[in-house]
């Protein structure tokens, strides 16, 4: 058994590790530079190659970048997450489309009948649908890091009432917000505890 | 708005996008070479770090080294997988701990009560596991690649048998087998179109 440290250990250099995983944190302030259009694509650029199962890729995203659309999203935002939602340069609402079984004709080609199969599990599809965009939330959250930029995602708020506000057509679940942009002096507290290797992996 | 190429407007650098994402691909065969527990661990320390709601962490990972408990597995299998399950230095059982809260006053210290907010309510903490859980996938995903190594993550199995034969506590749920190792040279066939950005992104 080496017993190099952990970081020696990994073909990712240390400083991606840093950017990445290390020293990147959730931020809770934001200064007031503006995340521009260029770099949430090439945020998506980077992700969208993330596997997923049958490729269905059903995660959507709705940027909140005017302040009207900012508006109507605060009131079902819980109070600890209203100030810096409202402070935050850009506010994503990640959204899983459970009719992303349509899709599949162009994205798994090789199997033509692949749509078929779930026309009559709406219940299988927002599973799938949840999971499978949980996944890309996964490689979202790695990506805005990559692209220097701080993530906070924050799971406290109404999501019936955000689909019923921005998504009205009943096929999206939302499942998490998400500000972006750069962290303040005051972003973040220390870093809360992780559980250590023997009590998350267990070997057979 | 610039013009530049996506990747010139990330902070991490092209070898390291590449390593993660772009040159990245779900691997469907592995070569002999093992993957040692040094690997697996320096994996975990990277990983750990990667944000869930209220610190929760409930992804529990079972590691299948041994050809017995491999051959426990494969019954559960769909039979396109079950082949290079079988092959794979190391496949992974992914599961969610729907018991998570029991860990809250050590993970999430500074609200003292917040173990006793989901005691009662067994069908949120599922979904909650299962969300953040997945969530913790994507970032290993990432981490497995780190590591210079390919993930084969595979959904087509009997997830209930899975459960009934490895988790028998009934307090975890498992959501994806991954297979781990240096993909074999057909590894991997020609990748499958991803959305572009106007069908996933949309800015109000």
């Amino acid at each position: 058994m080496v017993n190099a440290p952990a970081d020696e250990l990994l073909a990712l250099d240390r400083a991606a590790q840093d950017l990445l995983f290390r020293a990147a944190r959730t931020a809770n302030a934001f200064t007031d530079e503006p995340v521009d259009e260029a770099q949430v694509r090439a945020v998506h650029d980077l992700v969208r190659n993330g596997p997923t199962a049958m490729n269905a890729q059903p995660l959507r995203v709705l940027l909140l970048r005017s302040s009207a659309a900012r508006a109507r999203l605060l009131p079902y935002v819980s109070a600890g997450n209203r100030d810096k939602t409202a402070g935050a340069p850009l506010t994503a609402v990640l959204a899983a489309d459970v009719d992303w079984h349509d899709r599949l004709p162009e994205l798994f080609p090789h199997r033509p009948g692949a749509r078929d199969w779930f026309t009559g599990d709406p219940a299988g599809r927002e599973a799938q649908a949840r999971f499978n965009a949980a996944l890309q939330i996964g490689y979202l959250v790695v990506g805005v890091r990559a692209a220097g930029l701080a993530a906070g995602p924050m799971a406290g708020f109404d999501a019936t009432g955000v689909e019923r506000e921005f998504f009205p057509d009943g096929r999206h679940r939302v499942l998490l917000l998400m500000n972006i942009g750069r962290p303040a002096p005051d972003a973040w507290r220390e870093r809360l505890p992780r559980l250590p290797y023997e009590e998350v992996v267990t070997t057979l």
